[in-house]
């Protein structure tokens, strides 16, 4: 089974419509496809064709989209480099994934120029060649791949086909309702699935996309205002700042504005109500890179009886715990057609699916009602300013130095960040804790680096000897 | 691949949102799937199960949706029987799908009374009984069937899988858009594809239904003033009857009212023109049985631009004319989820796909920006107050008259019904001409029987003998 091209097909039926708006400039959806079609001319120019597999490095901005929105046309699959990344986490991605060819924003080209990358001001200066224009996209085609971590503190790198974006386009328009003007304003990094997933809602939906290259409450705030954009995807953290600028703004949100969906985490009941107070509705959210993004969602109607909750599946998902009777806590296990059908590179053997169920780590229950409670994430993994942190990957390079014993790394509440990683390490010379952030730093992304390192006698463990980082927590 | 069984993830997901409205009543998901689920149970007392195929006859009224949606929870084929069609055409329909057993309202028993049918009254007393809960619905299994005629002049019936119904409704929610609190106005049959279809998109979105029995020009312009409903289906002459009855007892058309979907042919501009004057927007659209409704729509700002076009695609859909160069007419091509897999029956081993393109036997073309223009409909069908007719079938009747030596019928213009069938014939015995309408009554529903027989002394044939209905319409 198939699909019509996504973006030929918009420029077909609803071409002039606002495709995407990036600073001053906007593109309808058959300007965008004319831009798409000279860029995938350009990647052919590098020998890139549907077989290949590129990976991309930028900064979310518009010319991002248009070598997206290249690859599309071309066929090739694309992995998402996050900028944040430290060069050696860069490098192990771009193998890991055997990638043919590296494009990267010329701002980055440092980070990854060991692996030969074309910078996008060769690709745009690049004489366009002939290439096959994928005019039908297979269901189960690769289109995306995005690294992430987990229980072993290996990134693994996780496929998203045609059929997985498409469901959760559609599960979400089903659930939020899509009116034919609606414009998403996206500043969550399109190389992360909260942002990727606007741009694939774009094609399906053939909605306008508001882009800024970087999150800015100001900003944010403003275009709340403004009335040209109708839902945006945030989290608790950066949720915060901008009811703080509408607060002190004294700002009126325009009441073409609809929904927030707020990710990575429940959303205190105190935000939710500010929101309320300017007319915006909060939609916590429950997914992650598996799931090309929600899988479940609290509707503002419960949020103030559900409070913790994520909510109901969307429509055609199924959530159930596992092995657990009603009511009792278990790992949460999701099924639907938005669930990757697996990893590449080493752990492309890797089963993620069991009769159709993704077992997601994480623990949680339903309760009576079937609301989904996540109790405990995955791996303990903690979410610091909409970046996931998974602390076996910073444990991991923290036992690299010569001097750690043990390490472990747990969530520390911070008013910016809302969480930052904080290591607890036994030393063999206990001067070394001073060394330990420098040697973090260009092994591991700015954000994953401790803003804490104690030092301990012995770290908590239970009877297999197995890191209880919870209790790490108490010790803060 | 499945779907979670969209009656029990709507009672879950949507529970307290309102499902379907007749008369004086009205029923929410979780009702609805209530009563659906002890409609499963009665249904297993008469032995059906997931294997099982039934036919229904009833009017298209609540007790028909709770049949319908009993059976979905079962999982059994439902033959979807048309009311009107006399007991010969009943007959052949149950005999060529084989059924398990039909069940039929009980003011309609009479014309299916050799079929030892179950009556809804019946049914309703009935014990329920066990029954496995179809909790998961395979994309291609199949939950209607549907009689349509077309070249042969012989009904086939017309497979509608989950996947059919799924991608129909949401390819009709990316054209159209959807909001949580839509409600549809049902007052074409649940018997066709366009009242089922409404039936489906209800399950799909969360969307309520206000259904009637039959179309009623006065309630319906009613219902539009109301505030309640925000979408309905209808055909041309069903719209000018709406729009008469608003304009002569001056009513006001609320501003929750959206959308009309109009089917069956195209819509004179003066509909349109008089529909906006009451903030009414019209998207004509082309569609079939075998697409489960509609393929392409006709967008307002493009009615007034593109008379007579049956306007774009939508999303999911490709249409291609067969063989034609750019502009030329040809025979409409259609392809995309929501194309039959084929026929039961007789017919079941005809191949309906041709590398995925159904050929509709329409004949259209493409204008340059991709405006379909539907110039020639499949076997001279005409449209009678919604139902089609195919001209093909009425001359198979007539031809088994001992004294019709040739039988052609052809549309005539008609300002109740839009069109009625119009019979010439060759007669060993001019004198039997007054006998002809009595012949068809009792082999042919009421509709198709012809408004007007002819005597002539031959048909217009081209050389290879082929009768030519086109010329027959200049005859009148």
């Amino acid at each position: 089974m198939t699909y019509p091209n996504w973006l030929t097909q918009r420029a077909y039926v609803t071409g002039n419509q606002l495709a995407l708006s990036f600073d001053e400039d906007n593109w309808t959806f058959a300007e965008i496809n004319a831009i798409a079609l000279d860029y995938a001319g350009k990647l052919a120019h590098f020998g890139i064709t549907e077989q290949s597999r590129v990976a991309l490095l930028a900064k979310s901005n518009a010319e991002a989209v248009f070598v997206m929105y290249g690859c599309l046309h071309i066929g090739c699959e694309m992995v998402m480099l996050n900028e944040r990344l430290a060069a050696a986490e860069l490098a192990y991605q771009i193998k890991d994934a055997g990638v043919d060819q590296v494009f990267v924003d010329a701002k980055l080209i440092e980070k990854v120029s060991s692996a030969k990358p074309v910078s996008f001001e060769q690709l745009k200066q690049a004489e366009p060649a002939e290439f096959n224009l994928m005019a039908e996209w297979e269901k189960d085609r690769t289109i995306s791949i995005m690294y992430t971590s987990g229980t072993t503190g290996q990134p693994k790198g996780v496929r998203q086909t045609a059929e997985n974006h498409f469901s959760s386009a559609v599960s979400s328009a089903l659930n939020l309702g899509i009116a034919p003007d609606d414009v998403w304003l996206c500043t969550v990094p399109l190389f992360h699935i909260s942002g990727f997933s606007i741009l694939m809602r774009s094609l399906v939906y053939g909605m306008g996309v508001r882009l800024y290259d970087k999150f800015d409450a100001s900003s944010c705030a403003e275009e709340l205002c403004k009335g040209h954009v109708t839902h945006s995807s945030m989290v608790g953290v950066t949720l915060d700042q901008v009811l703080r600028e509408i607060e002190q703004r004294e700002l009126r949100v325009s009441s073409r504005f609809k929904q927030i969906l707020a990710g990575g985490g429940p959303v205190p009941v105190s935000y939710l109500q500010r929101a309320e107070a300017h007319g915006i509705q909060v939609l916590q959210t429950y997914g992650m890179t598996e799931t090309s993004s929600q899988t479940t969602t609290l509707q503002p109607a419960d949020a103030k009886t559900k409070i913790g909750s994520a909510g109901k599946p969307l429509f055609l998902y199924q959530v159930k715990i596992d092995g657990a009777n009603p009511g009792e806590a278990g790992e949460i296990l999701i099924k639907g057609p938005q669930v990757t059908p697996g990893y590449i590179g080493r752990f492309k053997e890797r089963t993620v699916q069991q009769d159709g169920w993704l077992a997601t780590g994480d623990i949680g229950y339903l309760d009576a009602e079937g609301f989904l409670y996540v109790v405990d994430r995955r791996s303990d993994m903690l979410v610091s300013g909409g970046e996931n942190v998974y602390p076996a990957e910073i444990e991991n390079v923290l036992m690299a130095h010569p001097s750690v014993r043990e390490a472990g790394v747990c969530a520390m509440a911070d008013s910016k960040w809302g969480e930052v990683p904080a290591a607890f390490v036994v030393l063999e010379d206990p001067q070394m804790l001073e060394e330990l952030a420098d040697f973090c730093r260009g092994k591991l992304a700015g954000y994953k680096v401790p803003k804490l390192f104690k030092l301990v006698d012995e770290l908590p463990r239970n009877a297999s000897n197995k890191l209880l980082r919870r209790e790490l927590k108490k010790w803060l």
